[in-house]
């Protein structure tokens, strides 16, 4: 059996007691969670959950965390993408979307309350207090976000810090989560930890560069979102350095016509595209050497493998 | 030393506990919890705790149990108001301002965040489940009342179910909380229990008589805020019983003029107002009762007096 074969079983089961949790007599609650959480997603923090946890020999509470750390990065997707409520009214949209983002918002509270109880019934207090930690840090990362966007204080610093906060954290304790459960000695959580940490960064640089520079279609989605969000990634981080007009495009939210296609040329232009992938291999190969002190087992070379995807993933 | 000047001294540590908690070098955290948080409220909830924490001879972690219900109740605050984003950007608003929604429910999260923290302090998981219970409820509540608007599904059944999941069980937390930390006997810890939840729902009746029919200058707010958001309440439900033209007023949000004022004077002379007042009054003497097998302290006393006065509360 390959590892991820191995990993069938308990996604099944996590997605069974996902849906078992978010049940709810509220018709508004059900409707949302059938949307944005029972029907979909790649489940990459579950799985990041499963292979670390397997790759210790297994972790008792694996399937908790694995639901917690999904139920948390579910309530941050309905928190921190508001719709132009205006825009909602507009639509000829379902009754619960018509009261979009307070609905929306009210039922990622009701996820964080979920989490809450899959904490306690855990038993362990340690799990309790990391999830604050992560979750504090999450919700200052994505503030940040916004308040360097609002303020134009755009920086390498704020960069890093921001994709750390916002998607690294979370994916730091996936895998550091088991070995805290199996109470490992301190270098193994260590090397699961900071393998969690260069895989986030490592996937949110990716995911920004892609924002950019990939393909609508394999994206499902236009290009360019976070531009016209006023949002720095390190792609037009390092055009700004060299070319200053980046940063009057940014400040107009790339609305002049041709703003996108021309930073998108200057990118793969000036090598900046090709130096920010290079950052990503970079990261990601940092992230497997991290794994270093772990046994050989099949589910290392998995978790290996899902860092150097980052490398060269098209959506 | 009367039970409200013993509270001076716990309500002093709750403040700087709370300013401490908050704490952020994220900029636009800062403003917004200074605004929200730290500046105000009336901190009815953690007087709820202290004072029943007392009345039970004081109770381990009540300094704690005191801020996670105040966290919980700010960052409620912070995800159930939601602002029209176009009003927003119209307005001249501070930077933090103009990312309104999306920074004021991140905000929110940075606040449960620390309840999770706090609860953590404790130590006790069945205060962590008893939390997440709440949570649960609470947002079910929440959820529920914008379904209802809806669907007009006016019942004073729905009206019930609402006000004790948004405001009655966290109440009922306040008070109970003490008695479940100092591990009392089963009947001390749901008579406070019972005197929370019926104390809440009093206390919940009576904001939403007062928004109809309490005056802007005691209010310092217009009148009518429910009728605007489709929102029945005691009030507008007795009425709707007896005259079904009000169902019409509820369906167009009281937009046409006079509305509100026909309301008004329909509630004072058809007797509905005084039925409704006889209501909480009715609900607070219940929450007096409950508190029969407590021992006779002042602390008993002051309780029963936070009761009463929902009873004549003016705002």
């Amino acid at each position: 059996m390959t590892a991820l074969e191995a990993l069938e079983a308990p996604l099944l089961r996590f997605e069974e007691a996902l849906s078992e949790l978010v049940q709810s007599d509220v018709l508004f609650l059900r409707l949302i969670h059938q949307d944005l959480v029972t029907a979909g997603g790649k489940r990459i923090r579950p799985r990041l959950v499963f292979l670390a946890s397997r790759a210790l020999g297994g972790a008792p509470f694996e399937l908790e965390l694995a639901l917690a750390v999904e139920l948390l990065h579910s309530a941050t997707l309905l928190h921190d993408d508001l719709i132009d409520d205006a825009e909602t009214r507009r639509g000829k949209e379902a009754a619960f979307r018509r009261y979009g983002n307070a609905v929306s918002v009210l039922s990622g509270d009701f996820l964080l309350s979920r989490l809450l109880h899959t904490l306690a019934r855990t038993g362990r207090m340690e799990l309790v207090e990391r999830f604050a930690q992560v979750a504090k840090t999450l919700s200052e990362g994505e503030v940040l976000q916004f308040q360097v966007a609002a303020l134009e204080d755009y920086s390498l610093a704020n960069y890093e810090r921001i994709i750390t906060a916002k998607t690294a954290v979370l994916m730091e304790l996936c895998t550091e989560g088991p070995a805290l459960l199996r109470r490992e000695a301190p270098e193994v959580r260590a090397a699961l930890a900071r393998f969690g940490l260069l895989y986030g960064q490592a996937f949110q640089m990716r995911d920004d560069y892609l924002d950019l520079m990939g393909t609508p279609e394999a994206l499902g989605k236009p290009v360019g979102g976070d531009v016209r969000e006023g949002k720095a990634t390190l792609i037009t981080l390092l055009l700004m350095e060299r070319f200053p007009e980046v940063r009057e495009v940014l400040r107009r939210r790339g609305r002049e016509p041709g703003d996108l296609e021309w930073l998108r040329q200057l990118a793969r232009e000036s090598g900046v595209a090709q130096e920010v992938e290079a950052r990503i291999r970079e990261r990601a190969w940092q992230a497997v050497e991290a794994l270093e002190p772990l046994p050989q087992t099949p589910y290392k070379e998995a978790l290996k493998a899902l860092a150097l995807k980052e490398a060269e993933r098209l959506a």
